[in-house]
């Protein structure tokens, strides 16, 4: 198959090679799909809210109520999401997945709310075993649901106040990278407010035994939002969608699902290096090239939105290009 | 007014700066339009091509036929650009700046024709300073009509076997770096044919007295199409017209444009750098930072069309996105 791909690719009126990423990226999605004429159908992004016990431990530079009002932003059309989905003509759905409100019913909300928030993972483990089973059963519903739209090609974006510092936890000891590299500045702390965020996480980490794979490190640390996602993703790529993953916690989510399940890489597209500190680090851990590197730090799948017209590039010029022999033009001599 | 510009990004429902370059981009478009509620209209990709002399020498790892079986490509709607602008709704208009065979009329073809490629610039110059102002007269003339159409952003590409030799030479030439760093591969030759270049264009210096300014410069070693580039680039700007720079060709005649008037550098974008050696030296040379790294090497065009939808984005959010206290979303605390 990659050689079939290869012929096609090198044939299109073109030098060898001069479309650059996009030929790696066109590439890629050929043989995830099986095909020379690969398709993005029904693009959807998913966003994954939920709060986080840790946040009343000061880690984050907002409030713990900025999550449910960023939902409800989310809902009204006001976010960079909304702005970047309608451009692209990307569909855009919002998962309560744990916020720490209730949210109001709304044609592009998903309810899948596992509770209002995970506990502080300072004390003890961030969620049950139990609610991450519920968290795995969820997200495979909601990706079964996308799936049976048409969808081929799903975003997942995440929004959830602490969860900067969940993330950094879970690419520690995912990693074992030491914490110190994995903790950045989340939505703009200061270096007094950095300092205290890394002392939280040191005490965290102190409080828990090194878990033992990906699931029990989400019983520890993760949140809602971010088991969902990791989820999702596995579910996603059992129907053999792709995978377009965001930024720093996203990542992070991949980190957990491709510990679970390897092969979905195959599928996986890394759209863009987050400005955060540490994504970075994790891309490099993971051997992945992100697509764009806009100096962005936005989460809600931003990321995802921004590089999806690249993908469409690629997919476009494997399809619509002339080849050489078909447009009359010469070949290298 | 960047103060005003500035204050309706930061209240935007996002951490300060989360959006990076899309915040410098929708700065740059705002201050370049002078409103905070900037728009891009019809947005347009021309494509000049034109021949070299210097290609008979070998220079190309593909050979001269190639420029108009190229532009005949361009019109029939085969080549990357074409499938680029049809993805971004850009309108593509090609223009003959010197190619030299006669062709075919066809509605998205502009003549501008001034000669039948250039001259060799190892004997002589490349052009007349007749034919520089004539390349300047019809460039002018074509932004006109393109802004009566009621364009405000048009992308510069270009096409013309030989066409890299001509761009190494004017960045060595007019930023002064060793002819050795502006060489690269073009098309892509070998080591051996690379160091064939280096030697004609290293003849092609002794052959030459140094320049004195941007216009003799382009006399002694441009290109029809480089310097309706850069007269282009130049008349975008009196009109002003954002303007879309691509790879390493055009980049050599945004250098040519942006001595002649620093001015312009206000209304450019660096949409992509490319694969080709020298790029970045010249893009750092101008203190530019390009929007893309994509690794690609094709000129035509493809550069600004795949970032265009990245500019879209940084205009959109600025129009779009709701603000704190519009969303009632809290602030940083």
């Amino acid at each position: 198959m990659i050689e079939q791909v290869k012929y096609k690719i090198d044939n299109k009126t073109k030098p060898l090679g001069a479309l650059g990423r996009l030929e790696d990226i066109a590439t890629q999605v050929c043989l995830a799909q099986q095909t020379l004429i690969p398709t993005l159908e029904h693009p959807t992004m998913l966003v994954f809210a939920a709060d986080h016990g840790i946040a009343s431990s000061g880690v984050s530079a907002y409030p713990s109520e900025v999550t449910a009002q960023m939902v409800a932003n989310f809902l009204q059309g006001g976010a960079a999401i909304n702005v970047l989905c309608k451009q692209h003509g990307i569909d855009l759905k919002i998962v309560d997945a744990g916020v720490n409100q209730e949210v109001e019913k709304h044609k592009n909300l998903i309810d899948a709310k596992v509770g209002k928030g995970t506990n502080s993972f300072l004390a003890g483990n961030a969620m049950s075993e139990a609610a991450l089973e519920t968290c795995f059963d969820k997200a495979e519903t909601i990706i079964e649901s996308v799936h049976l739209e048409g969808c081929n090609v799903v975003g997942f974006g995440e929004m959830g106040i602490g969860n900067t510092s969940s993330a950094s936890l879970l690419m520690s000891v995912l990693c074992n990278i030491p914490i110190e590299q994995c903790v950045g500045r989340g939505t703009g702390l200061n270096d007094e407010q950095l300092a205290h965020k890394l002392s939280v996480l040191n005490q965290a980490l102190e409080n828990h035994p090194t878990p033992g794979n990906a699931r029990q490190a989400l019983v520890q640390f993760g949140g809602f939002e971010i088991a969902q996602v990791c989820a999702g993703m596995l579910a996603a790529f059992k129907k053999n969608m792709l995978i377009l993953v965001d930024g720093f916690i996203a990542t992070a989510a991949y980190l957990c699902a491709c510990t679970i399940n390897p092969a979905i890489k195959g599928n996986a597209l890394f759209c863009h290096q987050s400005d955060e500190q540490g994504h970075k680090l994790m891309l490099e851990f993971l051997d992945a090239s992100p697509i764009l590197n806009l100096g962005m730090r936005l989460g809600e799948g931003t990321g995802c939105a921004v590089a999806y017209p690249i993908i469409e590039s690629a997919v476009r010029f494997v399809n619509e290009m002339a080849s050489f022999e078909h447009a009359g033009v010469s070949q290298q001599t």
